[in-house]
């Protein structure tokens, strides 16, 4: 199994202002590429927090990524929380300025000191192309630094995904119940107990008043996933 | 400080399929009585990352909400865990199943085999009400054991909100300008070090192709956020 985690560094989500997206946009991208996103910590905007979340989930998962904190005020201290982390240096990235300021010329800009702040990277880091807005984020050993700014860490995690070590896609089938769950608990656990190879889950729902259950089989085994499928669903029949 | 973590536990989301709903819920409600939502972490259905979660955010913040995991089917292993985590037998709470027998009843069903499950409860806990669908949840040590789907949660967690220890209301004000970050990078860090009983944040954003910035003001000294929010808008006047 190939693991990943995901820090979500951010006052901003943590306060309930703003509704997060960037956990679902990844997590589908992972599991595409049968990636298991096997845990998620939405954290503040402080050093300590983020550098001991850090360094705790980067010996733990194949990969992390970190969203937020890349930016050019004083709020933004994800560097430097990778920085000690990893005990390096943050120095200056010419090639980090030479996008940046390529980037300001476009728009008839040129770099602020502010914006300064944003080359300066742990030393020998890895850029990270961002083809919206210039500010590159970066990787150190196995842990991806992004920005929080939706479109612009989509377009920056489409380029880094085919870089990955990829396993076989993680797939899953869901068969829609007319009954609450506890009707077919029975027939879910057993169905489980037999096939160890696919994770059965089970999510109950009401509409229009009538309680529903959706089933939910996950495998990254394309062909015993098909075989539960076709199983469950006879089993289930009565209750679709 | 009055400090809490939420436990979201689901495969549904890890896996992209389900997008969460319930940590702005919350964010915002624990917000509005004075408590830090300090850290969130979203966790599988795997019996020992729940009890390994759970000892963790439970000694280091005064309240732990876990939602997910307290249905009827195999999946719902939460109660399973908490028993784990703070080393206690799971017991048939007796007025539990008689709550989930008058709700059925009104239903005109009765309380299947399946649906003892969820009567089984760490013992010495305390049952919360479940005004929804009946199946209560429960609270150990300061770990609150809610359901994952949405409505019953939020139902749940109204009763439970005026029972916790409030502190002043957490505030916050936002300025939009219209102009990038960059831009009013050194406004914002001095005015941050003028006054440390406030947060102030940066949010970056583009709208119609403008770069706009959202500057938001955070803090639980109503008196001084109405000063740095007099003084930032002046200082930011020309941006606006």
């Amino acid at each position: 199994m190939i693991s990943a985690s995901i820090l979500i560094i951010g006052d901003e989500i943590l306060s309930g202002r703003t509704q997060d997206i960037n956990v679902q946009f990844i997590a589908k991208s992972l599991s595409s590429v049968g990636i298991t996103l096997a845990e998620v910590r939405i954290i503040p905007d402080n050093i300590s927090a983020i550098t001991a979340a850090i360094k705790d989930v980067s010996k733990s998962y194949d990969y992390v990524f970190t969203t937020g904190g890349i930016g050019p005020t004083h709020d933004d201290i994800t560097a430097e929380a990778m920085a000690s982390a990893f005990g390096r240096h943050l120095v200056v990235y010419p090639e980090a300025l030479q996008t940046m300021s390529e980037y300001a010329a476009k728009l008839g800009k040129s770099v602020n000191e502010a914006s300064k702040r944003m080359a300066y990277i742990p030393e020998s880091a890895e850029l990270l192309s961002n083809p919206v807005s210039g500010a590159p984020g970066f990787r150190l050993d196995n842990v991806y630094v992004l920005p929080g700014v939706p479109n612009i860490m989509r377009a920056m995690f489409a380029l880094i995904l085919p870089t990955l070590k990829h396993g076989p896609a993680i797939e899953s089938k869901t068969i829609c119940l007319r009954v609450g769950e506890s009707t077919v608990a029975q027939i879910l656990s057993s169905t489980q107990d037999k096939y160890q190879e696919v994770s059965i889950g089970s999510y109950p729902f009401v509409e229009n008043n009538q309680h529903c259950t959706n089933v939910v089989i996950t495998s990254s085994n394309h062909d015993i996933l098909e075989v539960v499928y076709s199983e469950l669903s006879e089993l289930l029949t009565q209750f679709s």
